[in-house]
């Protein structure tokens, strides 16, 4: 057995205990963790420092850097986040419905964990306890592999994690860091299907394409988003401008940020004008058509490569559309089914849109921004998922579990 | 582009159409194609009977030419299926649920169908119309890649309903047939995940195998069982043995039928000797632990991989266990997940053992072959899943559908 498979025996057998712990014993679990993690923040941030130091020696850049910090407010922000998981309603054992036959049997379906959640993802140590919160209290085992830049921080969350969760009975083994940070430990987790039920990538995009790649584990696709706004001809247009501003530059770098404004040509010479007004403010670099450049002289020219992509920066595509069915179709082209807007005082074209647009979510008259679990009132997420089976969009707790039927009988046999 | 890619866009283009359909058009549809299947039967027949020539000249065996044919009886009971297809209700547009948030955005989670659906299987054209049907009603286009041996029998079935299709307007890339069944196109297919949402392989163990091994397109995993009937100490024991007949005897080559009985070693004596009473009507062939042996002398002694071994036949395995901690354990290493079940007279012990056992279905004092989609009242299905993600157990049309948010806003931007 390799190491990775006895760490997947070992949670397989934590997260049988885990699955019938009750509420109660998990929210005792979560809190006594937000309160170890208080209690041992030296510790993290000691482990935390010596990452910092070696990933400024080996050149990493600010922005990574200011990822991988941790610091006494983080950790009372992630410690705050595990209690808010101890708040959430548990969903596990829920009767999703029940049901009793010609025959007298009676059915309950009845949501039950999922089992041993694998979580791949980058230097990012707070991903490190939210991901294992979620699990935990979805009654989920879960294996971390965080990226290697975060190693001696994730090493530390994880010990303080095991340790509480033994101080309240529970099996260590319900979390477990990969300790080999190489390629190889994530190609032969991917492939771990005899103990991993699940395999979640948090990252960007070139890591979320790898593991669809290459896992045989099924695999929830999270977190790509290449997101339009559609301005259409009857929208009111100081709204559009104020949507698009906050879809592009409220905070540019997350999937449900928008990366591309579709615009009707019967409003295109009066919208963009203003929305650049609002635009300007950022020094958004524009990437446009040639009718849009006709408005907007200063834009770049768009390329065909200017559609797919998700810039994750102050940069925007823009482009002018005869009308929604061309926007439409643009989008199914274009977007990766996460979050798509359409901006209009028509309702009746609101409804084809949205009823064309396949997509997580559908805006109208609102920004793509707020595709997230807390905004959507389901808590904490473990990411938003762009994928039909299972889950569409923020994937809260309920997303964490699935369903199994359990059937009573008194001696019925089938004919 | 490859013959399979353009069918992949055609069915993702056809896909939009039939999305919005609703479900007049439909039900329309389907009852045309049940319509069409009788009234062109003489043509199914006549591809039906050039397929069963060849297949005999080939040398198949007999219970694979009986899976092959096509007869009016078994037509008219396809076509009659369809019908009962078309009167289930649709559950795309369905609202699973809505919020109303602080900020005065209404969320609407609603039901969608998945979109293109492939479909991978062996040599049953029963399986073409049952499986495009299905698809239909929950608003997906299919792709069908049937067998081989069944080429004929499921292009002049796939003409039927392209052409049924047709004269109802909707369009006929709804339903395609991949032309080519090399194992390439296999491959090709199950790497397809431009255009396919999802792969659903219908067939024995190996197919199945073998798609979750090599696919990159999201595949439901069906039909893979190996059950056991745990009979405990305070069994009702003559009805654990009419249960363990049913079970076994019923249908033996389906996933459903159990491959292993454990006994407690507290009635053991007696259980197996009263269980044997009935097996022994189909010469049942056992294989047995040493405990299990010494009570039922003329059982072939099991080797460790009887107890993965899913028999589809007159075969069973038997074990003697200490108890229901010990029976867990075992169907916890040996189970495949489908169906497993107790019989006791405890209603504690059925509790403890339904919440401990992680299966598709988890029954108490009743058969395993009723985990199916009529039986469980669902209606028609596309196969009985097997996996967590998704769905679990019977797929009927809600597991052949997706969900989308719908957002309605008055200009809400986020903080």
């Amino acid at each position: 057995m390799t190491a990775l498979e006895k760490q997947g025996l070992a949670a397989k057998n934590a997260e049988r205990v885990l699955a019938v712990a009750g509420q109660e014993r998990k929210d005792t679990a979560l809190l006594t963790i937000a309160d170890a993690l208080m209690a041992r923040r030296e510790e993290w941030l000691s482990a935390n420092a010596a990452d910092l130091a070696a990933a400024r020696a080996g050149g990493m850049k600010e922005s990574m850097l200011d990822r991988l910090a941790l610091d006494e407010g983080r950790i009372a922000a992630i410690a705050e986040g595990v209690r808010q998981v101890a708040a959430l309603p548990d969903p596990v054992g829920q009767v999703v419905k029940t049901a009793t036959r010609p025959n007298g049997l009676k059915l309950e379906q009845r949501r039950v964990p999922l089992g041993v959640i694998g979580i791949i993802y980058e230097a990012r140590p707070n991903v490190t306890v939210d991901a294992a919160a979620l699990c935990l209290k979805a009654g989920n085992a879960c294996i971390l592999r965080g990226g290697k830049e975060a190693f001696r921080s994730n090493r530390a969350a994880v010990d303080i994690l095991r340790d509480a969760l033994e101080s309240v009975g529970l099996p260590r083994d319900c979390v477990a860091l990969v300790e080999d940070t190489s390629r190889e430990s994530a190609n032969e987790m991917m492939n771990l299907t005899r103990y991993l039920d699940v395999l979640i990538p948090r990252g960007g995009a070139g890591l979320i394409r790898s593991v669809v790649q290459n896992a045989r584990v099924p695999v929830i696709r999270t977190g790509e988003g290449v997101c339009h706004i559609y301005v259409h001809a009857k929208a009111d247009l100081p709204m559009a401008a104020r949507i698009l501003y906050n879809a592009k530059c409220s905070r540019p770098s997350v999937c449900n940020a928008a990366e591309c404004v579709l615009v009707d040509e019967e409003v295109a010479a009066e919208f963009l004008p203003l929305a650049w007004e609002q635009l300007k403010e950022k020094n958004v670099a524009l990437h446009a058509d040639a009718a849009a450049r006709a408005i907007l002289p200063w834009a770049d020219p768009a390329g065909e490569e200017d559609w797919d992509r998700e810039y994750g920066d102050y940069q925007l595509a823009v482009k002018v559309v005869t009308g929604s069915e061309e926007a439409v179709d643009f989008i199914a082209r274009h977007g990766t089914g996460h979050s798509e807007a359409i901006v209009t005082g028509d309702a009746d074209v609101a409804r084809w849109f949205m009823d064309r647009v396949d997509a997580a979510a559908v805006y109208v008259n609102a920004s793509t921004r707020f595709t997230d679990g807390f905004e959507f009132g389901l808590g904490a997420e473990i990411g938003i998922s762009t994928q039909k089976l299972h889950a569409r969009g923020p994937m809260g707790l309920e997303e964490l579990t699935g369903t199994k039927y359990l059937i009573y009988g008194a001696g019925q046999v089938r004919e």
